[in-house]
């Protein structure tokens, strides 16, 4: 028997559109990033790949893709969960800053490490900063485990219990799972369901709002490596676009 | 302590706007439907009455609602829970009927009996026709409990299992709840709450798009009968609309 999981990155987001560093502020999706999601919920409509539970991050980037994803799907009435797990990088004091400006102040070695070293955060973000989440209440719980700053490394720690503890027991429950999540909560899920190297990971990109579908086995090791795009050559196109993200 | 329940009905959905009997028939909100599901999300953050857990019916006007509203209020991470219990009163053989033409057809008495009796339902749908729900995916589990119409008494006997099982173990544990439905389900929730007689409840309407709040004590009664609409004025002249809905 195999499980379906089928991975979806929230569209474009109003930061997105602005080139900020966005990380776990909650910016909204801009209009572009709406149209991205019910097109995903279409793709995944036609294809047949129907859900029967939904995970989200606690941003609204990815809750809203989902629900409208959903509802093109005609499978807005599934059970949700929810996880601080699946968030977003956090982007530690880059959050809220543009990445042309960020680039041209810090040079571009500086700039690919923040952004595409697998171990080596950006500077913590300062508590009481505008683009802090000091004191918002769907963190309050986390105590100690809140981040100031993250690596792809410390997305990967804090994504894996979720996987094991909340998306795997879905699965292996016969459900087909949709999780709507971001670039580095995906990159982090793809990496160890691919068993993708380290320096390799940082190369890879997924592209927004492309439903992607991997068959696992019963180990939960995909049958086709890498997955399956269900619009494979808009989904390399876009990949490519987002490589291109603040140059 | 007083545990705090927040009542939402969904916003004007397209049939609403072509005053067309909806029941469970999957409608989306019209555009007003969904200026109004954020409208009430902004009454629910000025008002400072924060959901701690959502539960939505599995039909998309409540759950549009909800996922609106939510959003304006900045609560649309909390957790999500959807019962087939919350839906609406399946409206039998009306569904997708005129409700002016039918009013028409069978006359004033019979109209108001369909519309209004406590325990007189419509006709049941038939099985296969274009507006019944058969084989839909999300009802697959009901078996017998799946109704082919129902009346007012119908709708709160498989609303109770769900206020007493899900909901209220929420409230027990001092969290504040949203619950985004529908006329009907709404009306069995506030009748049960506030004790009213069968007679009486069929006059009751709760107007669209505005949350109204109980504060229940320890047995679960209201502080205040009937609740407090966070906009009174706008409440009072919206349950007037819909009491004329019809005519």
């Amino acid at each position: 028997m195999t499980r379906t999981l089928v991975l979806l990155r929230h569209g474009e987001s109003e930061w997105n559109a602005k080139n900020l560093f966005t990380g776990w502020v909650d910016v909204p999706l801009s209009a572009k990033g709406q149209a991205e999601a019910v097109h995903g919920g279409e793709l995944i409509k036609q294809a047949g790949v129907l859900p029967n539970v939904v995970h989200t991050s606690l941003l609204r980037r990815a809750i809203t893709t989902a629900g409208l994803a959903l509802d093109a799907a005609d499978r807005h009435w599934i059970p949700v969960r929810r996880s601080w797990r699946l968030n977003e990088r956090h982007y530690g004091a880059l959050q809220g800053k543009d990445k042309k400006a960020t680039l041209e102040q810090f040079g571009e070695e500086q700039f690919m490490t923040w952004r595409r070293s697998y171990d080596v955060p950006p500077p913590p973000i300062e508590t009481g900063s505008e683009f802090s989440q000091d004191g918002d209440p769907r963190y309050a719980d986390l105590g100690p485990e809140m981040p100031a700053t993250e690596c792809l490394k410390d997305v990967i720690a804090r994504f894996l219990p979720y996987w094991e503890d909340s998306i795997k027991p879905d699965l292996a429950a016969g459900k087909t799972v949709l999780v709507a999540a971001h670039g580095n909560s995906l990159r982090a899920l793809v990496k160890h369901l691919d068993g993708i190297g380290d320096d390799e990971i940082v190369g890879l990109n997924i592209p927004t709002g492309q439903p992607l579908v991997y068959q696992l086995d019963d180990d939960f090791a995909p049958t086709v490596k890498g997955g399956e795009y269900l619009d494979r050559e808009a989904a390399l196109a876009a990949a490519e676009a987002v490589a291109n993200q603040g140059r």
